[in-house]
């Protein structure tokens, strides 16, 4: 414990310092709001972009009491630089395709109740497609209420690596509805920004987005 | 960052920093209760009336970690008074003119959940009437729960200034439905009183009160 | 306010200081479980009962965040033993009425979401009535789930010494939809217990029972 | 009270605080859920197999505000081991055939309005069935979503040792719906895990699916 408590913190330089105590930060209040229960979810920041090097929390921490020691580095493989640390996510191949093709600084996913719900509900129409309510104007690159803004809901599956493929493949030809989150059926919702401050945000954002569409008959089909 | 802060604090007499603290410790318990997810939201207060000064949240600022830095004095054309200053938001001029006409001494703007259901679910009846529940009383110069309170629904609009043009006509007239608070639909509340104090516990009052018709068959039409 | 404050310190005694301290830290659950919003709800407790004695919540206060202060003392006619204390609640009687004639050691009345929407429901059958729920155990004197309690609902009223006199006659007559609580309809719950303790689980416990009851089919009509 | 202090200090061993202060932050968690409201709920943990000692809270104890002395120590049999300890909760033959019989190194009960509310509306089909969730991975053994956890519900009963003899011969017939955790019809849940950390990952969990089906219609019939 002392030996592996000096290694993690001798690999995080000051900017990674920085960036796990945003995400400490942010877990906490994901964990207050019940938007990451009993272990669940996983965040990640981008330490370095060349060569690319992500900072993600280590599998099965409570992210509600994440400490320093609680993270990995991982390359663009997603495999931890240091082969002491602890283990990443299973998931960790999207947060590394969305920092390389996407360009996220950081990516947060939670899973919460609404967002189990909606994904469950909207499986069959391919995206969930929100419009007309002025939170959306919380989300990077939207100016007005006015819009329809796209969120593709994946199947759930086990194989985390090919939907990573998948998803890096919907990136790549700029399909609108992986521009700023995206839901997998029945786990939750996966959105990033530039940086951890943006991508709380978005976590937020739709976090409140999805219980008002729950809780009312706001639902605009696509 | 140094520089700005000492800019914003000398700028602050005593009267403002007091006002700023009220201010941020109301951020932090709406954002406790969901009421300023991802930096929506603003706050308001009255520094001084001859010449009018209004202590506003800058903008894009997250609500429940507000610090002194995180505000702008603005005059009563909305314009900073001081241009280094961070930018006030785009609805600066519905706070100026609540102020000047309404004679408010501090205004409150939360998007809640439950705000943006019922401002989407009676925009067609033009208002939102509240009748015969106790707590009205909490609303000030409401004596009574035996009473209708009636609270305007304007449609949402990326130009606030003819919105608060709008707003500032029905105060001339006396409209009923701005005494006390108003809803923007899709968007969220807006409500004040004669001091931080008063205008927080219209908006606890009016959030309690959003609830309490989403979840029942409480609605009266007017 | 040097002076107020230095005169309400003289005038709690121990015994006082104490119960203010335990219904201050109530007051902090109860506002953030938002049971006592926008300065509503009052709470109460006995401090000697020959003479009869009440420590009650000022009128207007917020109970979220109530200080040593924010309390008066009244005599059995509910009026402040000491004249420059500040003015108690309008609804000091019906406290006074718990404390002398039902035996209460402390009294708390709350106003929540779900206890004004089944006050308002239930409101035509007179009373609310709860049976074969674990929690009900919580009740003072409850010993099974294999129960059923009734829990009376008043008629809103101003005139809340009119009210408190049928509440001393229904207690006199060992009326059982008043052994635990009461509910004032579209207004909110009063409940009591031998000391702050006992009544803050009555509180907790009825709030919960209320909760269930709307949110699912369990209502057995009396 | 000094006393009774010194007594149930010298009686834990470092072991027993470690864990009674897991437990400690557990409740206080729990509390500010709302799924132990009331005094309602009990924890344990064992603190030796041979002979088998469980530290368990004592009867009526606010589970948010737990201190070192609200824990009885008790052997197999449910029985303080020193006579001068507090009394044990009358479910603790529950706790101690979880220890004995399943292997638990920790139990948890809570009474959540979730896990009430399902255990009436379930209580018809015996057990409540939960498949195709992400969240199901958070139970102990469960490695993919695609998979179907049923949970016993048991009607309620004042005699808890019968109970726990019932449950005791289903685990020993390792019947599949006690595996994880049950439920007490209009009661709570119980569940349970190898420590402390393990037991209150599974109650998260759990209250989250509940939450999930209480609010959809994502039931699926066994």
């Amino acid at each position: 414990m002392t030996l592996q408590k000096q290694q993690s913190e001798s690999s995080l330089d000051q900017n990674g310092r920085l960036l796990s105590r945003q995400i400490i930060d942010a877990g906490k209040i994901f964990f207050d709001k019940n938007w990451v229960l009993g272990t669940s979810g996983n965040f990640s920041a981008v330490v370095s972009r060349e060569p690319l090097r992500l900072l993600i929390t280590a599998s099965g921490k409570n992210k509600g009491e994440l400490g320093s020691d609680d993270f990995v580095i991982v390359d663009e493989q997603g495999k931890p630089v240091d082969p002491s640390m602890a283990k990443p996510s299973a998931e960790t191949m999207l947060h590394v395709v969305l920092a390389k093709e996407a360009g996220a600084g950081s990516i947060l996913h939670t899973h919460s109740v609404y967002s189990t719900i909606l994904s469950k509900r909207f499986f069959g129409e391919d995206h969930l497609s929100i419009s007309d309510l002025e939170m959306l104007k919380g989300l990077s690159g939207i100016t007005t209420h006015d819009t329809r803004v796209k969120i593709k809901i994946f199947a759930n599956t086990q194989d985390m690596n090919e939907l990573a493929d998948q998803l890096a493949k919907m990136i790549a030809h700029n399909d609108e509805s992986v521009k700023h989150a995206f839901l997998i059926c029945g786990h939750g919702l996966y959105t990033w920004g530039k940086d951890v401050a943006e991508a709380r945000r978005h976590i937020e954002i739709l976090e409140f987005l999805f219980e008002v569409i729950h809780k009312s008959d706001l639902y605009t089909s696509s």
